[in-house]
């Protein structure tokens, strides 16, 4: 009810807007979706499990134009429009989501969901259940107490969000890095309800280097006695630590092309890096800026349960029936380029197109216009 | 005068070895090098500079046979040879240096030695000078009031040493990764000096990716609380961040390739990864304990100062006269390929060939013996 009035007014801003770029920016509305109770893959029980969702476009009257998107490690359900007229930016595929778009939302009713154990659980745009969520049987967050989940896990309460929809059959699932986990892992197991799959910048399965980066990734985390083995939720939480994890991830979904580009030099002028610790290259001062941003709606033990949950991504690419798009950054040091044509080889209707840019693994987000034609293309077959 | 001694005993030890593969075993000998007082590059005194040196072969009579060695980050002098028979390895390029080998000690005069601020501070076999010692001044070690060093002053403290021995000029300065910065600082800083380079799996300066990712693999020392600044060595020292730093070095030195090849699956049987954080993945096992290994010798203070003197490499590439033979593996993902290439676009003459192998960067190391013939045919010019 809270969320069909909050539809309307986001209709009306659109309306009141003048005429102009800003006026073609879609608003999309943030919903909750409710499981009383959910149990995962290895048998615990979880309950009030709550995730977040929004969606563009229309649902047709028998219900079989629906696209899910499935997001990456530290995206969010938002990855088209805007929640207001205001925002800074729409979501992070606006560029092939929406009306006329590659992914079109006149045809198309195009949902996202927050994944359980989202990063960003301190975002107010976003909504997830994990490690910061009260336990109903404490009355305390959950803390590393909170059960283990997996890709698996999140595609379970995707299709409870999907069925409440009385959704049968999804025309694709969509998804960029730990959203081509999903979907894949959508397809693997559900191939009576996928259509189609187009899985950016990613694999079926986590392999070990992945598996390995992706323990090296939460290691500050543990490190920071503020971390305190999870339980911080009453004190301070160890922002240096998930700050740290999060320069990780944000260098390493990059890449050499972009850094050469436009890294080069100090952070100050004058104050050169070989005078001492204290005086940093321009990389160091900008891997800081975006990470003490992130860490600002990010929670230290959602980082560790994404972390987990995508390492014990384990989809067969021989189980995958739909028809797949497979497109991939060949500079990606996330997911190499080799490994991903190899699971591609392994499914049995694959095409493969690459997704170039100076940005690494970050090109199947930041460069994805560039495979606009291919994608509508696609989806239209 | 101790030295010579120990020399005699090594040999000794050489004769006395049944006939065998084992007795093709160089023994060599560690020897300290020692300078009352350098003055960093930046103006800075450091007293009582000692750093370990070892060499192999002869000096011949005019002095003109000489090479010159220089480690990696986590390597020491030892480059080839044993210190004694029983020793489970020989030094970490044995394959290409040695009696008839690529890097001819028949021929050759080889020296090697340790760099300022080595990582193995504790290993017994290293002989340096960094965070980890003694201040003369205050009869404490450093901590971080050592003053920053850069490559160049490990150039030249070897200088000194080189000096030392009354060579005038090298045949060659060879090294891997940071051995290869310092190959090319030799070079660019001196071109009377060097006869010829060989650079593997290096630049001849950090490019801002890499000075991001040298930061990045510091940062879990400095999150230890028992890092205290630096100020740990009357009290336990921050192995845990430590360890944790060496792992980040462990992985990024590797590949994909040989992770998928060697790392599947999990750590144990019956302890299935999606229980529970405890269960690790095999990789995880893995890094682990290679990482506790050398945790053992290493100090965490000299980490971040080599860490740092590698960020402010800087060798100019037209700068080099110098004949130089760039040996670069296309899966290197410390120094990216492409940038090593066009670094060595940038030499006025410079050679190029690749080491191919499953373990990226470290391919420079393990794989080195493929290079042998292009090693000795480019020294014999």
């Amino acid at each position: 009810m809270i969320a069909r009035f909050r539809v309307t007014l986001a209709v009306m801003f659109v309306l009141a807007l003048p005429l102009g770029a800003a006026a073609q920016d879609l608003i999309v509305v943030k919903k909750a979706f409710e499981l009383p109770s959910y149990q995962t893959v290895t048998g615990a029980t979880i309950k009030n499990v709550r995730i977040g969702w929004e969606a563009v476009g229309t649902l047709n009257a028998d219900k079989s134009n629906a696209i899910l998107i499935t997001h990456f490690f530290s995206g969010t359900s938002h990855a088209s429009g805007k929640y207001a007229p205001g925002d800074p930016a729409p979501g992070y595929w606006d560029a092939i989501i929406g009306p006329g778009r590659a992914i079109d939302t006149d045809k198309y009713y195009v949902l996202s969901s927050d994944t359980l154990v989202n990063l960003n659980a301190k975002d107010p745009n976003v909504i997830t259940t994990g490690p910061a969520s009260i336990d109903p049987d404490t009355g305390k967050p959950y803390g590393m107490r909170f059960p283990v989940v997996s890709i698996r896990d999140f595609i379970n309460v995707q299709r409870a969000l999907v069925d409440s929809l009385g959704i049968k059959r999804l025309k694709a699932v969509v998804g960029a890095s730990m959203g081509a986990l999903q979907a894949y892992e959508w397809a693997a197991s559900h191939p009576d309800m996928v259509e189609r799959v187009i899985a950016v910048i990613g694999s079926p399965a986590a392999d070990p280097f992945l598996i390995g980066w992706l323990d090296l990734w939460g290691e500050p985390i543990r490190l920071d006695p503020k971390w305190n083995n999870g339980d911080y939720y009453e004190k301070e939480p160890p922002i240096a630590g998930l700050t740290a994890a999060l320069k990780l991830v944000t260098l390493h979904a990059n890449h050499w092309d972009w850094a050469s580009a436009t890294q080069q030099g100090w952070a100050e002028p004058g104050k050169d890096p070989a005078l001492s610790f204290g005086n940093k290259f321009k990389i160091q001062a900008t891997l800081d800026a975006a990470a003490a941003m992130r860490a600002k709606v990010a929670d230290a033990n959602h980082f560790l349960y994404l972390a987990k949950a995508s390492q014990l991504a384990s989809a067969d690419p021989s189980q995958i029936k739909a028809p797949t798009l497979v497109l991939y950054s060949p500079t990606d040091l996330v997911f190499y380029g080799p490994l991903v044509e190899e699971a591609a080889k392994r499914i049995a209707n694959a095409e493969r197109a690459t997704v170039i840019g100076p940005n690494g693994h970050l090109n199947g987000v930041l460069a994805i216009s560039q495979a606009a034609d291919r994608i509508s293309g696609f989806l239209a077959r």
